[in-house]
């Protein structure tokens, strides 16, 4: 047995009331599987929807959160052909990604060259994922499609805005800060904030990526081209402080627009909304999916990078829009 | 002056109270526009809403209704360059399709080929631009994709099944009638009635184009596979006997189901419908795509062609489901 340490939700609350445990690890290996030293574990905006107990798919508790890592192969199983000690991978996760040492499915260890930054491979697989289910599968993105990023300096947006630039799509990406704006603008693409767009008469959009739900999708939704779609991938509104606001969630998830049926054909729209998570499901999905990734030249932004311990300034940072783009643990071994 | 005549609706009702009437049209063209025969009208589904008094954006009473026509040019005005008297055009026009003779602007005129079909070139517009607005714009199909035709034998089922087919698409198409079943299998397309799907266990689509609205949205919905679309066009469904009946009318406007956000995000799923009517309003949109269309090898099929005398035997037959496809006016010249 070899000792892990692992980042367990054992009660529903605050970031604080998370716990770092030291766990047995059985270091024998089924054939297929590889032993692997996890470098660094993204953090996901669900992972706080979780820990706040808002989160109906996520493990009875306790349970470890996480769904993406990166790491370096320190054990194969005897039946495995294309991995060996030493090499890179990235991985998706269904919980269970804050951990220090994992065992993986061969064909879930995503091999990444020698040269890979193990911090972009962490960072990536989530928001890469999210990103293409919105706009390559959702929006099936063509060139000259006006796009519209809600949150366009967050995670998703952030590789959402250079998938779309890179097809020649029209992007105009939004963020709650004036002085995030000049980071949207180095991607080549129109900024403003929530409050300056609001006044503004952009419309004719072709695709929108809300984060935020609430009341933010109704005047989306007006803006909206003919067959025009927007996709909702989450409810940030309801969560701004990362405390157990349970009635600024509820209000925001009940006071939803709900867009009828009549509604939409009479505005020749389309609405709707996943949870990337879900596709993880779906292994050899995930596994071309990331196999893609890795070959894909989209760069993550690192908002911040946490030693394991400091699980809860983590959690607080990205809970609190503190940092652009993502927040990633790290492990050292 | 010169005489034409009209199919008017003065009040709303049964079929047989619209009227044939006679009226005085100056033959004097202003240098943009041509003067057309009208051959064939086309009719649909949405005259049939109007007539009953639904269609909250018809003109007000009296008023002619009718989206498409093809006829023979008889006259040109001093600025039209390329028709000529004798050139076979076709149009969408917005109301007033149900005339014998009619004034464009040249632009609106899309000519024809010499070898044209007229009964074709009256039948195509409004059901070409609204399979391709539901396949193409708001679906994006590609090739591959598991697509659900909800009324496949109708006017608009009959070209998507073609356009669904030609890009490599897997189709099923589902119809009211058995014996209806062996038109949709000749194109290639599963054919399954309606009540026979509701039994089978197929699901896992990429696109589902419903016709009917009410209740058959729901079960369709549960059918759709991850990032799959549903696209509403029509509440069929409301209107069975062809008479106003405003209760089973209200009911199914009013018992459509919602899909509130949060239940699309859960299910990772999109709905939306729209009104193909409304694209018209955009002339150089529906120039483009009606060029398109004379270009295009979709044959529709005819279902009945009625003396525009008839006018009302041709509005029973669509409202009453008797015939697959299209129904037209013919005018004689």
């Amino acid at each position: 047995m070899i000792e892990a340490q692992q980042v367990t939700i054992k009660k529903y609350g605050a970031a604080q009331d998370m716990l770092m445990e030291t766990v047995e690890l059985d270091e024998n290996l089924s054939t297929e599987e590889v032993l692997v030293d996890v470098h660094y574990s993204g953090i996901n905006f669900a992972d706080i929807v979780m820990r706040l107990g808002f989160y109906k798919e996520a493990p009875p508790k306790p349970f470890v959160p996480g769904y993406e890592l990166s790491g370096i192969i320190t054990k194969v199983g005897s039946g495995v052909t294309d991995l060996k000690v030493g090499d890179k991978v990235m991985a998706g996760t269904r919980f269970g990604g804050y951990v220090s040492k994992v065992k993986l499915d061969q064909k879930l260890a995503i091999k990444l060259d020698d040269s890979a930054d193990l911090k972009q491979a962490a960072a990536l697989p989530v928001n890469f994922i999210t990103a293409h289910i919105a706009l390559n599968e959702f929006g099936r993105m063509r060139k000259g499609d006006r796009i519209l990023l809600d949150c366009a300096t967050g995670g998703v947006g952030v590789i959402a805005m250079q998938m779309a630039k890179s097809i020649g799509a029209e992007v105009i990406g939004l963020t709650s800060s004036p002085s995030k704006k000049e980071f949207i603008e180095s991607f080549g693409v129109t900024a403003y904030t929530h409050e300056e767009f609001a006044k503004t008469n952009e419309k004719e959009f072709d695709f929108i990526l809300n984060s935020r739900g609430g009341p933010s999708l109704k005047d989306q939704y007006d803006r909206l081209a003919k067959s025009g779609k927007i996709c909702c991938i989450g409810v940030q509104a309801a969560i701004t402080d990362g405390k157990t606001n349970i009635f600024k969630f509820l209000k925001t998830i009940l006071t939803m627009p709900r867009f009828g049926m009549v509604k939409n054909i009479m505005n020749s729209k389309m609405v709707g909304g996943f949870n990337a998570l879900k596709y993880f499901d779906d292994e050899k999905w995930l596994e071309d999916n990331l196999k893609a990734l890795a070959q894909a030249p989209y760069q993550a932004h690192i908002g911040g990078v946490f030693a394991a311990n400091d699980f809860a300034s983590a959690h607080e940072t990205l809970e609190q829009k503190k940092a652009k783009g993502k927040v990633l643990l790290e492990w050292k071994h």
